[in-house]
């Protein structure tokens, strides 16, 4: 096994690529497509992409039925930032140290091209040569449930009716889960459906899911706080200025940690549980609870 | 056969009533689904889902085959005009006599609802225990490619790269094979697909596919010189105003009907030539062609 910077470097890669190819692919050359290409070389952590093929490869799936549909929501994943970046959401000019969408070309190119990227999600699992076809149905069904009116959507649209409000620790919960809980089940579960995972061990997995999901969350929010800005791309204490409720507002820096070691406790556990405690899914753990940006 | 005016309303009623259990079903109460509603609950023709069960109809598909894709198909029509209306895209206040959604809710909410609808569509098709998983694989992807980057989001931003220039009637036609008349197609192809019909016939009606697309959209540049404000919702000149080419502006309005007669003429021989011209379809083009809003 290579060291998990290595891994991570080595996955990264090879979603990136693919996400050029479908883009290039799968649009025009022109305007939309520029917007489309612009959002996804912008980068990132490539986080759920990587869960879902370290959860695969855990599993002992091919490689080659998971890259597809780790592309597909990582495609989800930039058109919502895309969307939320837009004035009338989080108004962002910056993201990643680059001029966001709308800024970088206009509001509504930005908006049809988070639309584009969200209508191509679908249409590369439904076109994955890799997969059958009740995989490729399985994974469209379950993807939109975690993205859409009772996913992610509905969690966005939670937290922004939350802003400038107190809001309980349960209430925190809630709106996490929708929000980016249920994009990073979305790749635990994917993963270990691809790998043919027997009945205990899924349900472990879905256990490991939902505490992964509260630790990105927690270490979002704590290095809202603690972090450094240059690395994590934005201001300290934006959520703060922006009137967000979060864990150490809540339970203080202290108290969040507490309760985000409480859960990655549990995720190791439910990843033991499941049979594949020896692999990258381990350290992938550790390093959302830890990661510096 | 009863009334064409009469099968229009049948098929309204039925497809109203299973878009509002969708929404109702998928998503949860709250803002976006309130959102999601009123956009659905505002009604309109439902041209696209009854060409498609008038398709599926026609090659002698069971209707309930078709009605969860027909659904699907005004879900993704009905999100593009959320987004369109928006102050960034056309920038309307009504559409059918009604606020639009960024004037009932918000922007924010509006983007949202829009994103829900779009997501829900790939939900319901994959869902749809009326089709086996080929059918479900094959109807997704042909929506997304109608829809997306390659077609209605392609034609959109084309569009509005068109605003303000003098376009060829060559380009007009580009501009609205992708904007409008991709979706139309779809409605017509997921039909004939659901009906089973043999390669000759499909490519017949894939022919009259396109013509119907084109004689919508002359009929629509036609109605806003010469229409009624009151029935089309929206005051005559408005293409004018904005900048937009059309059909009367390139060809006169005389120009512009001979064009239309052209193409109802093409679709007509093409249903002929599939085998379906004793059917809603026929009646369905001239509809489409003379219709007053």
């Amino acid at each position: 096994m290579v060291q998990l910077s290595e891994y991570l470097n080595q996955k990264r890669r090879l979603i990136n690529e693919q996400l050029k190819l479908y883009v290039r692919d799968y649009s025009v050359p022109g305007r939309i497509q520029d917007a489309m290409m612009y959002s996804i070389e912008a980068g990132g952590k490539r986080l759920r992409p990587i869960l879902l093929m370290a959860t695969a490869e855990a599993f002992g799936a091919d490689e080659q039925k998971a890259i597809g549909v780790a592309s597909s929501l990582e495609m989800i994943h930039t058109y919502s930032l895309i969307h939320d970046d837009l004035p009338a959401m989080d108004n962002d000019d910056m993201r990643r140290g680059m001029p966001t969408s709308h800024k970088q070309f206009d509001e509504a190119t930005a908006i049809l091209a988070g639309d584009a990227l969200l209508t191509l999600s679908s249409q590369i699992i439904a076109e994955d040569s890799s997969l059958d076809a009740h995989e490729r149905v399985y994974l469209i069904r379950e993807l939109s449930k975690a993205s859409g009116a009772t996913g992610m959507v509905e969690g966005q649209m939670q937290d922004m009716l939350s802003e400038n409000k107190k809001v309980s620790l349960e209430q925190l919960e809630s709106i996490h889960k929708n929000k980016t809980g249920q994009l990073l089940r979305f790749s635990i579960i994917a993963g270990a459906y691809l790998g043919k995972a027997a009945g205990d061990s899924k349900e472990e997995i879905t256990k490991m899911a939902e505490a992964i999901g509260l630790i990105f969350q927690i270490q979002d929010d704590i290095l809202d706080v603690t972090g450094d800005a240059d690395k994590i791309g934005k201001p300290i204490g934006s959520d703060e200025d922006n009137l967000k409720s979060t864990y150490p507002q809540l339970l203080g820096v202290e108290g969040a940690k507490k309760q985000k070691e409480k859960y990655v406790l549990t995720a190791q556990e439910s990843l033991k549980n499941a049979g594949v405690e020896g692999t990258y899914l381990s350290a992938l753990i550790d390093y959302l609870s830890s990661r510096d940006y």
